[in-house]
């Protein structure tokens, strides 16, 4: 696990990076990020994700339909997710393999040495992002990740004492 | 990452484990999938995720509400996990969320040695299950890890070409 002492330190210190250095993510990154992503559980293995890779002026022309256009504009690429309802078969279900699969991705660019940043409110305005990118009305804009080097050294984050999530 | 060469690997050789030893699972390892599970991104950081664990007689009898029930019944324990509807900001983010929350635990289990399954089917009878456990409405149940050591050899996984998930 690289600098990591184990699966646990990973998973602590993995944080939302919402601003990135000019640095190029090289193809093998992008090609491991997508393969640990590919390899996220689903129900009855229906793999419901797809994905598309922005880079360049089409992400920054993405950047538009969120507030958080400055982390989009920052990231040197940006991933989308979306659900492919034509191989959907129980809609919550897939939203959870959706989020275990972008929780592979979010894990393994942390273990890299890079970061990532889920973004969601972009959801708002998905009708709109499947136009701008000519895609049909079967794939549902999900999440996004931006993607890049992080350009200050993350901060701690906070979490729930188990007391509290425990029924 | 003890036998494991990366971050890959892991995720590559992870398994649905539908059968298990007769193994207890020590508190140690329970006390790291919790934390594993706690540790996930959430939209707003809103950590909408609460836990169960039951094992024994309780275990047994939860079995009585999937037609999967010899897989929780092999297992040592399980773990449901529930939205809690009272911290909830956004259904459909919430859902992705816990995916990703159920994600860290499964590849903690199998990181650690262990098995874990996924169960879905058993949210058909999500409302007597609350009944049987005596929780409220505001928690739905959105999976459960049927956990314990792997009975055998784990069997090789299969996923799309990257090729078909890429738009």
């Amino acid at each position: 696990m690289r600098e990591f002492k184990d699966f646990l330190h990973l998973v602590r210190t993995r944080r939302s990076i919402r601003r990135f250095k000019k640095e190029k993510i090289p193809k093998n990154l992008l090609d491991g990020i997508l393969e640990a992503g590919r390899w996220a559980p689903s129900g009855l293995n229906n793999q419901p994700w797809r994905f598309k890779i922005l880079g360049g002026k089409e992400k920054d022309d993405l950047a538009n339909f969120t507030k958080y256009s400055s982390i989009v504009k920052s990231a040197d690429k940006v991933i989308l997710v979306f659900l492919d309802k034509n191989s959907s078969y129980h809609y919550q279900k897939d939203l959870m393999a959706i989020g275990a699969c972008i929780e592979n991705m979010l894990l393994y660019i942390h273990w890299q040495g890079w970061g990532g940043c889920w973004l969601g409110e972009i959801l708002n305005r998905r009708e709109e992002v499947n136009k701008f990118l000519g895609l049909k009305d079967n794939l549902e804009l999900c999440g996004v990740i931006a993607l890049g080097k992080p350009y200050r050294k993350i901060s701690k984050g906070k979490r729930y004492k188990l007391s509290k999530l425990l029924l």
